[in-house]
Order: C-alpha cells, then structure tokens, then sequence
C-alpha cells in the first residue's frame, strides 16, 4: 500500500429500499484505504431512502456516469425484489463486471448478480430467507458466509459484509492492513445471542417465524411505497 | 411487541465526520421493530457528509425538534473532535437523557456523553484510541464491548454498535425478538483474523501502528475539512 498504488474506484449502487448496513459494512472497512475512492452510484445521483424510509443515502454519481469501477459491491434490501429486472442496473452490473477487479455482493444483492447472469453454475451466498430466488438464476446457494469465485465475492445476510470487506481488504492490499482496519473498526464481535444463522436458530423456530414475519414487514413497506409489486414472495 | 406497544422514538445525532458504521449498526438492529421510529437529528434538518465525505446521510429533524426521544444513540466518528464543546449539541444530550428511556453511545460517540457530564464516575465503553479523552470528563474507561450503567448504554469502538443495538432491543422488548433479529441480520460474525482489540492485536505491534495511522488520516481530514482544530492529538 504505498503512495504510488493506483487509486482503486468502488462502486456501490444504492436503490429505494436499501438495508443500509449490508452497504457500509464493506464500505467502512474500504473507504479507509488511502488507495480507495468510493463513489454511490444508482439510476441518476441524488437521494434514495433506504427501507422503511427513516434514512436517506446520497447517489453521487449515475451509473452511466461509473461504467468501469474497481471494485462493485452490490448491497441487498427488500427494494432489490423490484430491481431484479431493472434494465439499466443489470446492464451496468455486466458491463461494470467485464473489466471489474472484484464484483461483490451483501445479502440479497446476490440476486442482482444472478439476475445479470453473473453467477450460472457458481456457489455463492445470500440472505437464508432467499436462497430458492437465487437457485432460480442458476446459482448454488450455501449457507457459507462469504464465498469467493474467481473475482466474485458473495456474502450472507446483512452485517456478513463486514467479514466480505475485511477479506476484500486483505485481497487488494495485504494481510498486516487488513488485521490493522479489522483493529480500527473494533471488530471483536460479541454476539449477545447465538442464533446469527438459520442452522444456529433451528432449535427454535419460533424465532425464525418471528424474524421472517419481521422481515415481511419490510418488504410490504418496499412493495406499497413502490406501486410495483413481484411476482415472488421472498420474505413470507 | 403487541400492537398496542408505545411508540418509541429513536433519536441518532449525526454530524460531519461521523463514522457511519457508528449510526448503522444500532439502527439497523432497532428500526425494523414496528413500535420503533427513528429520527436523524442535528443542528438542522439536511445532509451531513461522512468521514472523508464520499458519503452523506440526512437529518430528518433538528435537535430542537426533537426534544423528548425515548432512546438515544450517539454515534461517533473523526467528526466528534470538533463539537466537544458544541454547545447545542451538548444541550441537546443533556435535556434529552432527562427523560430518556435509554442514552447510548458508540465508538468515540461516548465522549460527548462525558463532554456533556453524564458518565461521571461510571464505567464507559469507547474506541480504543480515545480511552484519555474520556478519562478527562471523569470516566473510567474499559475495554469491554458493551457496558450498562443503568439507563446509559456504551460501546466501544464502530462495529461493536451491532452488539448494543440487540442488547437494547432485548431490553426494550424480549429476548425472543433480539434472537429474531439477530437472525433477520445474519449476525452470525466470521472475522477474518483475530485482531478485533488492542488487546488481541498487542502481539503484532505494527497493526497497532498501522491502525492508529490510518485512523490519523481520518482525523486529519476531518479538521482539514472543517477549519477548526482541537487541542488534543486523537488518533496519533
């Protein structure tokens, strides 16, 4: 990671009805490297809200406007399940994956990489509540946490993006810079509970009845705030 | 978590500067329950540009606004050095705790709670590079990830606000429904080394140094950005 490293350009797209965590997990442990420029991408720049709308997070550029990122980490949310045949945004996710040096994924963005054809015949991860959708696009979901295929990265659910983005770390500069961003951001975890995985809350299933049907609140949010509705139900 | 539960308005300051991990790992955790709602607070109601400024969140509310929250998470961030004495700010803290249900912190946030006198005598979390500073407002700084003491809640530093955010939501609604939302997470955690603290990372000296680096620049930026210096050296 010296001064003369070429800066290295990731790309985040952001959508209406994003989960912001699954986005500033990689993000926070990239945008640190002094070699590292992020930019947030979408359909033009400006606002989006992220689910239930309490948030906003700023596009700084259009995706016409980033078609050869670095680096492109494609953050889930209940929005995604309107975006799955969103022309533009699947365009740029091939076009931006030709020359790419790593395409990623958080949670349920995996099913845009699907969707873009990325991930035929690939193992690759995603949100537990998801997985049929992204068998449908010819992947081979696991429950693993962060699955690496060539230059594609998947991960799990939500806050799995921390553990991709230290990886990613590790990938672009060395071993000794991610343990130091690892430090940085405290990242100890501390679980109050055990029950951070499907496998891990099988004995009971109420809370997994419980954090579905939560998740379905979400996703009813994103669908009525939308007027658009798909033709799956992902979280029910 | 009836339908009939009160609404408690979650209020989460955020400022120029600021870690955005800080902010996102409690509130993704709370915002999803239904009798939550959460409000972006500052000194006025518009955009305030994270750390290094590729990204930038909205307040919804000015802190005039929003007088009364039942919770309070006060993230932190480089930012967090230039409104030590921000009157405002401090007044806001000060006037909300009296009626809070619970006042939080995260990461370097903690030191405003003790620039605004709250933590005298107490034991309080905090990023490990500002143990000092916290000390000075009559702390007594720990390097355990989630500290309660009574209605104040602190953690240390930016992704140890995931495990607050479920303690808190165990603590305003049961521990069923942290255990689901731990799920709905995914927060099953795969660090990929083992230097999430000072104390894991002290065999390794130079990711100490390395990490403390990296946080300098974003601390550098941070004044640079904002014409404004504080007395003391943070990340050095």
């Amino acid at each position: 990671m010296t001064e003369e490293s070429k800066t290295l350009v990731l790309a985040i797209p952001i959508f209406n009805g994003i989960t912001v965590l699954d986005a500033v997990g990689p993000y926070e442990c990239l945008h640190v490297l002094p070699n590292v420029k992020v930019v947030f991408v979408s359909h033009q720049a400006g606002p989006y809200k992220a689910t239930l709308g309490y948030l906003s997070l700023s596009a700084t550029h259009s995706f016409d406007e980033v078609p050869h990122p670095d680096i492109i980490v494609v953050p889930g949310g209940p929005g995604i399940m309107l975006l799955l045949d969103d022309k533009p945004f699947l365009d740029w996710i091939r076009k931006a994956h030709e020359t790419s040096m790593y395409t990623t994924s958080v949670c349920s963005g995996s099913l845009m990489l699907g969707a873009a054809g990325l991930l035929k015949g690939l193992t690759a991860a995603t949100h537990w509540n998801v997985y049929d959708i992204l068998e449908s696009y010819g992947a081979k979901p696991t429950a693993d946490r962060v699955v690496q295929e060539g230059k594609i990265l998947t991960a799990a659910g939500v806050s799995s993006g921390i553990d991709m983005g230290l990886k990613l770390v590790s990938l672009i500069t060395d071993e000794k810079t991610a343990k130091s961003v690892q430090l940085l951001l405290e990242y100890d975890p501390q679980p109050p509970f055990d029950t951070g995985c499907l496998k891990k809350a099988a004995a009971e299933p109420d809370v997994i009845e419980r954090a579905k049907s939560i998740g379905y609140r979400l996703r009813a949010h994103a669908i009525d705030n939308h007027g658009n509705h798909v033709g799956e139900m992902v979280f029910s």
